[in-house]
């Protein structure tokens, strides 16, 4: 699976991408990820990418032709199954939308910067707008980020237990139940004794009972789905 | 302000935190970023910080003992507002809490990674679990920096432009009406007239009327509150 993020602070990204699970899908050869420097992309002596609202306003724009540029370059180098613009207004990330992206093959990623991108980029080219959460950032290379190591870790090989991600909090439409290690007791707390009997029906059926009291107590939105 | 990151990757922070709003924030001195490698915190000879979990089942379990060793060493140095640990089946981090977490002064992160880390951490020392969404990533190390960048940027004199934050999505519970800058025209795409009309009053008006439309469309949750 192939990413394309295109971006105007490539190197924001270096370190989450040479790092743990997305470090080692790359090097197996199952994800590449290609960060593109919009920039690079400018054609202004400048290599200026940014310029002021029409109508006014506090913020920078960030203009049609770099980031133009940039995609109808990759598009005609390939196919890509979505063109991706991260923003607070986009639709909400979740784990279904994880799995659906861990199945394509080629993603391009757009992050705005500064006040946002030129509405027209939207208009034009972008094919899915996504928001990690009701939350405002300084631009969209932490989101991507987030979308990349989101399905990387989904794809099949990249973990080394594939069971550990089928286990995972959402995947079952539940939270994960409390889990514990060694040592079995510290400075007075103990793990719960059924984890420790070693019956491992029992086990099962107290983690289920865990996770569905946890989701009833914290998140009684995902039981109505 | 203060933020004290506890994780078993460091490394993966480098670039986040040394770019933009973040490297200037830093900078000009309101806020202090510190990361903190879990591995040092081990008193174990192969500086281990993981283990098998009790009652069987995949992936690894971050162990009390260095997490308990590094938080009692901060709280022994300075008081600390929360101590927040990542996982998605905490609170989901929204505009408001970011909000509360900039009137703070220091806030400590914990990052787990692999399956999670052992509950009693978190019954004994964690005051706020938060979730930057519902979807499974790697491990707390993005979700902490998505929660230092929401933050930070609400900082006084960190944005050049204060009112560039308070007008952003969310700030008043609407999404962004649609922004534009030049080319007014480009390959047939025209800005909206009114944007170019240099009527202040129609232009407020017009984006006020944009910004509803949007959420009516996109989030009409957000206009029940």
């Amino acid at each position: 699976m192939r990413f394309d993020i295109i971006t105007v602070l490539p190197n924001l990204l270096d370190s989450p991408f040479a790092h743990s699970i997305l470090q080692r899908a790359q090097k197996k050869g199952l994800a590449e990820i290609h960060v593109h420097n919009l920039r690079e992309y400018s054609s202004n002596k400048q290599k200026s990418v940014d310029d002021y609202p029409y109508g006014g306003g506090s913020g920078m724009v960030m203009q049609i032709e770099p980031f133009a540029n940039c995609i109808e370059k990759l598009m005609a180098e390939r196919d890509y199954d979505e063109i991706i613009y991260m923003t607070p207004d986009g639709k909400t990330l979740n784990q279904d939308i994880a799995n659906a992206y861990s199945a394509k093959k080629n993603l391009m990623i757009l992050c705005g910067h500064y006040k946002g991108i030129d509405q027209r980029i939207r208009d034009i080219y972008v094919t899915q707008e996504i928001s990690v959460g009701d939350y405002v950032l300084s631009g969209g290379e932490l989101p991507a980020a987030i979308v990349v190591d989101a399905v990387v870790r989904l794809l099949p090989g990249v973990l080394s237990d594939e069971t550990s991600a089928l286990s995972d909090s959402f995947q079952d439409g539940l939270l994960d139940a409390p889990i514990y290690t060694r040592p079995a007791e510290w400075r007075g707390h103990r793990v719960p004794d059924i984890l420790l009997s070693g019956n491992e029906a029992k086990i099962t059926a107290w983690r289920h009972e865990q996770q569905l009291q946890r989701t009833t107590e914290r998140r009684p939105d995902l039981l109505d789905d």
